[in-house]
């Protein structure tokens, strides 16, 4: 804590300061001046013109632990690195290549991906409602934007919505989950629009963690994770309990494998919560309806809160794989299930064949979830009033796209199918790719936007990695940058089982220039297996 | 924890159940099954068919302490019940009014405020960019759009941004920043774009708690203080410091009231942050300068992290009132002050005279911020992605508006213009008529969008709210909303000084309104005392 008399020792001495004596003396710095006149002027009052800087208040000793323990690679250090070249290229820098192509991120905009038509006209007539006389504007895209205004304050976007979302996108909402469904009912009192998926997920685990010591709450994740699930767990200083995909079957889930790790977790947290990503985020496998009735049944047999992560429901490539969400199943499963079990279930604009990750736009499904804690959520998410109410928007088309008669339709389905069938042709390329490669194994990728392989990294790599303290397939990976301008994650930053090695990447680049990149990543991988072995 | 037992028996017994006993005794159900065979036949195994849901996993006594003891006034249960109110004057239920006058909440657009033009036009133009061949947009606004989207990923406001924000936006926050602080330069790697103030202010203080028991993380705000932060502080499980404004003195800031709350604070917990909201929600008090000294000296004389929340900045109406940010007066201090003071400062899209809530924009500006904890703050953030990005887009229009030469110009400043002096004579009307009501004294609202009165509450009417389990402002707000449909704020979502009652209102409803609203207020209140003296 500094003294009082350093202030006006200050004050006095520095030619900079524009406040000087006369003003302290005045009486301006009430505590201050009361110890100056007794102190300043002593030889021994240590200066504050020695030119340092006072100790931060704010430090990493200091600071919030829980966060400084959160790790997210997806923009981690390679990330940071990334950038870092990008602008010695710009400065003309001579590289290997001349670019470097981001691979870590989802983020198909980026990729060159363009928006879909009808879902940029609906919000732009939102946005700019003189437009609804404009010829170049469909009829349909104009009767749902303002649809979509007369269900906002003074018909504007600029208004707050309420906490839990516009109530007609919460209405279409429910409605797009009964038609997905096969004619389930949806409620539109259990949506809740979100900031993006994450932002759905941070919250129902927010409200969900609880207890000291050994009653803390333990939450289930599959490892390989997407990474936000550890950073979450992290803030709240939750404890992350882990079971492993089974990467020899494709990724599987395999519930005795989640029995072992809620057992063994039983020792020392209360677990309550289980997690799944389907489809897999970053192994991109597509869960069977027999493992999801598996991992119901489970959750109703041992007391877990389930969290189902859709984000990637639209992408499935695989020819036997379909999706199956997990609401559907549990009713399927019957009333024992569907009145008990609870499950938050989320989606997204971001992904599927929309990638609007820059509106945010996004949903979660609560199912039986408690009267007393619905309240309780509402009142959790008022305090940041509500999710932008363009992203909103954004997820009203995604789930109320053009119908078959409305003139939109057929543009829609167009480009809908276009990026589709596009990622499901590189989803099999990249395998096919991978596979070729001596000491890189691919799962096939049956859904979501990304490839895990599996990367053989000699002894002499590992030794040279621990030199550097990075893990090894971080220090695979930026060498993979440094050599190729080629951008992806770690499976470290995933998580993935000891002595195994990974990266993620998406498959989103533009046909030709994921080729292109495959065979970089192929010749890098070759030369580094030369060069280590 | 559920007997794995009941699974199968509810398997076999339930005729809505597609899945039956066959398929468990294939073995579907691993342990279920396993325990069926031996136990299910029993008739002393309890049936879940008794027709009760089973205790659920997320309750009231096993939910986030923390979260439940969040208390959020502003949209909390006076809210609740205005929707209902509204619900039933659809459903044409007789009431003594025949609408609901929401003046709870600052969302100008609802209350009937027009979006600004060149503001709707920049973002439609980045939303839908075929616009940029549309003559019936202004140059300028194209020109703006352009740059927005050339510096986002692919040129899409739908790809994710950095986790700081658009780089040319950064760059414009900084450069609106140096201009209104007369030239004290800002740097673009100090500002963070965020989803609301809200957001940023959550944020920061989340990375700022720490500690335990005593020495846990104090937070010093005021009383009144805008409810996000208590309800952060309840969230992060900090320790609340009160600090009360002055009532009698404009609802002034007095120094030495910080200390008192200060020293006696150290008593039980570690005080290392010190929150300002100027000008004041829900006060309405514009700090002077000297104040505005006065308190920075006091950060830095005790160690203090200040956060200014400044995102009432252009709502200035007293004529004897004039906005001076908190990074202006540090700098002016001298560098003992600006090269230690740890400061972040918060501005929005929400308020001023665009009133874009629903756009979620807003930025934080960090001064002094240890390199570390920048680095600590980009990697919690990146968990999240990015702040919308068609927020941030109108972020850019608030901080960099049309120039005189601009052919938007005129328009914007008449737009913008029109909605200050609105709001400025809706403050002075609405002071004026609050203090011809006898029992209702109210300050000057010198800025921000709201009156907090003070209300006289007789003895009666104290008693019967103690009888109803009320706070006595709660009852009183709840009285005026079932009487005449004003929906107000009490001031205890506030905190007020013990004894005395106030509630929030906003001024934004249109002029002829506002006057209509006081008058019924007024009727009201004067009923209200004749009825409980």
């Amino acid at each position: 804590m500094p003294r009082a008399v350093d202030a006006v020792a200050v004050l006095v001495a520095m030619p900079g300061a524009r406040i000087g004596l006369a003003r302290a003396v005045r009486g301006c710095w009430p505590r201050g001046v009361l110890c100056y006149s007794t102190a300043a002027g002593g030889p021994a009052v240590s200066s504050p013109l020695d030119g340092k800087s006072r100790e931060k208040i704010l430090t990493l000793q200091s600071m919030n632990p829980q966060v400084r323990a959160v790790e997210y690679a997806v923009r981690g250090p390679i990330v940071l690195r990334a950038g870092e070249i990008e602008s010695e290229l710009q400065r003309g820098v001579v590289k290997p290549f001349c670019e470097v192509i981001k691979a870590n991120i989802g983020d198909a905009h980026a990729m060159g991906q363009q928006p879909i038509t009808f879902l940029r006209q609906v919000i732009a007539l939102c946005t700019y409602p003189e437009l609804m006389d404009d010829p170049s504007f469909p009829l349909d895209a104009k009767l749902r934007a303002s649809k979509i205004l007369q269900s906002c304050g003074g018909q504007s976007l600029g208004s707050y919505s309420s906490s839990q979302g516009v109530s007609c996108i919460r209405e279409n909402v429910a409605q797009y989950i009964m038609q997905r469904d096969g004619g389930i009912p949806a409620d539109p009192d259990n949506i809740y629009l979100t900031t993006g998926a994450s932002d759905g997920i941070a919250s129902i685990l927010k409200i969900l963690v609880s207890g000291e010591e050994k009653s803390r709450t333990g939450i289930m994740i599959p490892i390989p994770q997407y990474p936000l699930y550890s950073a979450a767990i992290s803030e709240l200083d939750a404890i992350q309990v882990n079971y492993y995909l089974d990467e020899e079957n494709c990724w599987a889930l395999d519930v005795n494998e989640l029995r072992r790790a809620l057992y063994q977790a039983r020792d020392y947290c209360n677990p309550k919560v289980l997690c799944i990503i389907n489809p897999g985020n970053p192994t991109g496998q597509v869960q069977s309806r027999h493992c999801i009735e598996e991992v119901i049944h489970f959750a109703w047999e041992e007391g877990l809160f389930l969290l189902a992560d859709e984000v990637y429901q639209d992408n499935v490539y695989s020819d036997n794989c379909k999706f199956h969400s997990f609401k559907k199943v549990l009713y399927e499963m019957g009333p024992e299930y569907f009145t008990n079990v609870e499950l938050a279930s989320f989606h997204s604009t971001s992904k599927g064949y929309m990638g609007e990750c820059g509106y945010r736009g996004g949903y979660m499904e609560v199912v039986n979830l408690h009267r007393d804690i619905a309240a309780q959520l509402v009142k959790m998410l008022s305090v940041r009033l509500c999710p932008p109410v363009s992203g909103q928007a954004a997820m009203d088309v995604v789930v109320n796209p053009p119908k078959p008669e409305e003139e939109s339709y057929n543009r829609f389905i167009r480009e809908k199918e276009a990026v589709l069938s596009n990622l499901a042709y590189k989803a099999k390329l990249t395998e096919e790719i991978f596979n070729q490669i001596p000491g890189i194994k691919c799962n096939p990728l049956q859904g979501a936007m990304y490839a895990f392989p599996r990367i053989f990294i000699p002894d002499k790599a590992i030794q040279r990695a621990k030199e550097l303290r990075m893990a090894p397939d971080m220090f695979y990976c930026m060498q993979l940058l440094e050599e190729t301008g080629i951008c992806v994650v770690p499976g470290s930053g995933f998580g993935q089982k000891e002595g195994t090695y990974h990266f993620r990447m998406t498959i989103l680049p533009a046909v030709e220039k994921l080729k292109t990149l495959l065979q970089k990543v192929k010749e890098f991988h070759i030369k580094f297996l030369d060069e280590y072995s």
